[in-house]
């Protein structure tokens, strides 16, 4: 770690370290936040809402951030018009997640940071499992908080509840906070996307607790986020009698099995880590029907979003050319996405340096690949291409078992740290002249 | 219909027609049972229950046999250890349907009547449909007599109850009816066979209400009962994530597409009317996992049983072979079955002639086309392979709609005319020296 | 065989039997025809030629007309610009088969008589197969007369010679003899009706001699052509090296496979006969190359000429689909095409009248299924849509063995009396007043 | 390059640098083939025969070995019973390429060079092609050396004539050179290994001209030679007429699509450079009947062996239970193969050393991806197992084009470079204490 990385250039202008005493404010804030970091991520832990329907998670955010003068955006207006992937657009529209803001006054950059909400489809395990041991676990059957954004959420609040005084009183500029709703299976992110909420960012931090990264350690040059998309395939057909007048139909099973196969041919390529996979399939009803309907679950990969770009081009001709061969009607409905990353080296740098001079973390990893999705890859995206930087933190923790099982639990001693951490860099930058 | 008609070979011994007094009796009988009928049918219409699920109406039947001094074999006695078409050998093991003997102490043939008593998974129309505005409409949500066994059921119990003291004081031989469950499907038939209950059969009577005959028509020389199989196919591969090491995985919705493919290949023959259909397809659950799992529901169907046979092995084959393929464990599971059927000639003009004598039909059909399937033939071939005669007659009667719709409905005037006719068949053989 | 068949209305003028002289004078000069028949036969079996390659054959039919007097139209002029099936368009032009007319100058109808002249791709058998062991086997390695079109050839040469002086003396009308290529693969038959070579004909008679219809019989009712296309469909796909870029590459070969799998799945219907054939597919030619083209060969088949359309319809809306899937360009050529078609029952009447009256077959097969395909019955349909009458008739003979095998070879006994029956039924429309 | 690599530890033994007067004689002996290493290149460049069928240049390399005293075995001896991949096993078997040894008659290593001499399938470029426009050019219609196997030939006999007096006069060992047949298609090689020519080699030294290394430098450390299987497929099904009885055939060409279809779905992998290929599909004969045979010719490669053995495994299950599933004959014969291969570390750097001291090349590569498929491989993982060391070398030549094109052309330069190297490696080997 040179002095190199001690600045880091912000659409022009030098960001420098925080001032030593800005550090020990943080620091002691940081400490004293510990119970309640504790507090919150087990309180959201047991609220566990799988995504899109994070009502009572949502409730409980706004109520904090209201009460720390955050100005708020949910419900229907958070998301607007955009697109919601996954949902039918003929159904209901979930209102969950939302923006908080908070202005400075003063003329300053738009520090953004970025957390997810939502929990997954797994029945957490009985006791000796800790929280369930402890009397804290997910009181909703069947979902649960087992990934970490329980802790996510924490650390979120309790970065609002510690720059909020701070930045209200020397800040320049403003800091926004995202919960977003549904980023298990890459689907929320587009959304915050499209309704605008990162256009105007100039710093964009992300962040992911445990993730393979051992605890006392952040990974800050984080790379190989892979690109996909995960589409839904609905194919059309015509009902008849199979026995009597085979001919009258139009067999959308068929026309799936020939899309699955098909598809799959699609895959050897020299572009690395092209993958297709047909998750799911359900055609037809009757035994004695010509199914009518089909649907595929299909999903697409790459680690550059260019490959991906033109495999998704190549699997949505296919599925229209097939569709045309069984005069089906098709439609193909992006349900899930997320980019191609990597930190841009000298965000990377900088974290280091910030995390070491802070002591939020013992060690610092420059070189780390990701290997999964994350769609805070998009809101990344769009901030680069707006000429702001983004950077994604893997905040190393302790876990009981791998994430997505029903033992997942994580040592929340992770939680201070994050907050310091990710705290300090948005401090860097909102409070340059404190 | 010439007097060569009047007498049947059973087993060598001839059959006439039953003596004036005694078609008279018969018919005052009939006649005086209509209002009873009527009764029985809406209460067993309102009972309504899919099959393999007829416990309310199993309960009624069993009741009034018993009332009527029929010995009743019912619960897991009926059926012993006969497999259950259609149910898991695991799940729990379904205990409807019963058979009830009248034996008249005395050396004769065995007469058997079978019945179906089950429902259509069907919502039953609401008024003013005639069952729905007249209070007996299905009390079973989802569930409706759409088919006319409600029908069935009545006109069977109305046989028990004309023939029981006719035969109990003047009969020679036995009386069989079979109440038999889940004929939607065609599932049922075959446990009745396994179960023995056919073997020392006689004369077998199967009847259907409606079937495009008119009312006051009875269809005798009945033909082209198609002969079927339903296989439920399941592949078991292996799991692995789709993104990570795809190579470890064992496809099993690649397979299920694949033999989807290659049965619908295997229709094309110069054997009449052969027919295959995969009607469902259910494979995967998640996106990206390589499917573990996948189960295909599939209708074979030929004019001819041995065409049906063969067609039957070259399916079975594929499945083998395309599991083996792709390392894919495999079951077939038979799920439905029904046979060939024509009725025998000297049979269908013997009934004609009862039919005209007794008056329960003003017009007889000598020559009609089933073209479709029917698990009574299961229990006809039975019979018949034994040297044992079987028939199955169409009652025509006015319907409000076709069969298998939610406006279904028949003109209970048909129930009294079956009873006559096919008491009066009965009757022939049991009190022949009455 | 009653009176009522010895008139035929064509064009509502009444065409009744010979005058008894007429017939004795036709009888007495097919009798003479006799050596020369059997002459004509071997010359042009050994002559055997494959179709739309005819060129000796038509060279020595075409010199034997022009000898007796007929105006022929042959080269070039003969099919003028119709499309040739089977005949890529960039190819040479055939110029095979000729057209032989006299006219008598005076009002009257035209009749016109079909004659199929190619032979097969099969190596004839050696002695003691008899044309072999009497030295007038195939001249032509590898090709054969295995149908009895050297009969053909014959019989149309032996109406020419009969009736050309009786035409020319007597005649009122014109006589047309079309001797068309490519019969086998049902190729000649559509270009001909192209040509305009029966758009004003009022009497046309097809025929073929056994066809499993014994000697001495001739099979008038003859009914059950059956509607067919042959396909050829090739795919146009880009190369890649299959290690290297396999992405870059549209893969022909796997478009084939889907086509050819998709085809056969298309085939099961209520409609009669209904039937799909890929009876040879080729694709690709290296190993490590993807597979840039593909050709498939496709037979469809129905009992009625709507039911192939439709048929028709959805393999080449296939073809298209799976083409547009894979990014393939793609073409789908006819390369045989053959009608429905059922003599009429008037004409099949009357011909079995000619046939007893003349003598030239004993018996009459009043209704015969033909079971197969034949391009005459394009002509057929071509003169019967325009209100004329056509025929096909089956002139029963002795086979050595099966049509299509190296053993094949017929008792030219048939030959004469093919002549005498087709004359006079020539004879009787062009020479009514005679 | 350091002292460091200037011995080679072969079995035990160190080998050193050939002394510096060896090293000068080499020298001058390789300056005075130059032209008789043109001319033979140029001579066995118009003998161009494809593999297998390489008769005439094995004559004529025989003739110079013998006379030079090696003792060579050809014919049907060379490779004794050992299966001849892509040779039907009822075709009559090659006879070409031979092997030549020299032996010192005093204990010493056995030291192997492979040659490969066959051509290509390729119709040379015209002028001003060079060897077109000076007259050398292949005289074998259809047939060039488009590869640079003529250049080999020409080294192999030039060492040979270099070192024959040597190893005669001060030998220690034996020299063995393999003229290999067939090495395009990978299906030469195999046989070299199961005849057991390799069994007791202690050094093995293999080589190719040009492929990407520019003249004067020798790339010594190649690694990512592709592991390859090529497949042929054959299916064996039963014909039938697709119209009349489509149920008898057994459709080898459907059971072709679908092996095509499921060996394309799995080129999926985590395994690096896992490719699958059908690049060859012939199936059927004629429009109407049910196809018989299919025929497929695949390529399998991976980087690793252990991947390509996983991956033929499924493949050949696969082919297997299509074959099953369709009730098809099947076989599948290995008609090329290459293994994975890196040469030793060690070898290379002694090489790089040879090659620097004897002045045989200016620059030395140290590391080189191959990137495709050899034979040599077979051969040097069978000495490798046995203890023995392998190197390949790729000897930089100027090309006129890519090899396998019809322009392709090289500098005859590169001749005495190699043959320069390779005699002075063998000579370190064979000549120690020379």
């Amino acid at each position: 770690m040179t002095a190199e990385g001690a600045s880091l250039d912000l659409r022009g202008q030098g960001i420098g370290l925080p001032a030593k005493e800005l550090i020990e404010q943080l620091q002691a804030r940081a400490a004293g936040l510990s119970e309640a970091l504790v507090e919150d991520r087990r309180r959201f832990h047991a609220l566990a809402e799988l995504g899109w329907r994070e009502r009572n998670t949502t409730d409980a955010i706004v109520e904090r951030l209201a009460a720390l003068g955050f100005s708020v955006t949910s419900g229907r207006e958070f998301l607007k018009d955009a697109p919601l992937l996954g949902i039918d657009p003929g159904a209901e529209r979930p209102q969950t997640g939302c923006a908080a803001e908070l202005d400075s006054g003063r003329p300053g950059p738009t520090v953004c940071l970025r957390v997810d909400i939502d929990a997954l489809p797994i029945t957490e395990a009985p006791a000796p499992h800790r929280p369930s041991a402890d009397g804290w676990a997910s009181a909703m059957p069947g979902v649960m908080h087992a990934c970490g954004h329980d802790g996510h959420v924490a650390i979120g609040l309790g970065i609002a509840s510690l720059l909020s005084p701070l930045v209200r009183a020397n800040g320049a500029g403003r800091l926004r906070l995202l919960f977003q709703p549904a980023e298990e299976g890459v689907r929320g992110g587009r959304a915050l996307v499209d309704a605008g909420w990162v256009r105007d960012v100039d710093l964009l931090l992300g962040f992911h607790i445990g993730f393979g990264v051992p605890a006392g350690t952040v990974a800050v040059g984080v790379r190989g986020f892979l690109a996909t998309e995960k589409l839904r395939v609905r194919l059309q057909g015509r009902a008849a009698h199979a026995g009597k007048a085979p001919e009258r139909g139009r067999n959308a099973l068929l026309g799936a099995c020939q899309i699955a196969l098909g598809l799959h041919a699609l895959a050897q390529s020299s572009a690395p880590g092209l993958r297709v996979n047909v998750g799911r399939l359900q055609a037809g009803r009757a035994l004695n029907v010509i199914a009518e309907e089909a649907e595929l679950l299909v999903e697409l990969r790459a680690e550059r979003s260019d490959d991906l770009r033109d495999l998704s081009q190549r699997a949505r001709r296919l599925v229209e050319g097939v569709a045309s061969a069984g005069e089906l009607g098709h439609s193909v409905e992006l349900i899930g996405e997320a980019a191609e990353w990597s930190n841009p080296v000298a965000l990377a740098r900088w974290a280091g340096v910030v995390a070491t001079a802070t002591g939020a973390f013992d060690h610092v990893l420059s070189d780390h690949v990701f290997g999964a999705s994350e769609d805070a890859t998009l809101l990344a995206r769009a901030v680069a291409e707006r000429g702001g930087l983004a950077g994604y933190l893997l905040l190393g923790a302790k876990l009981s078992a791998d994430h997505h099982t029903p033992q997942f639990d994580f040592d929340e001693e992770v939680l201070p740290r994050g907050v310091l951490l990710l705290a300090a860099m948005a401090a860097a930058a909102l409070l340059q002249s404190g």
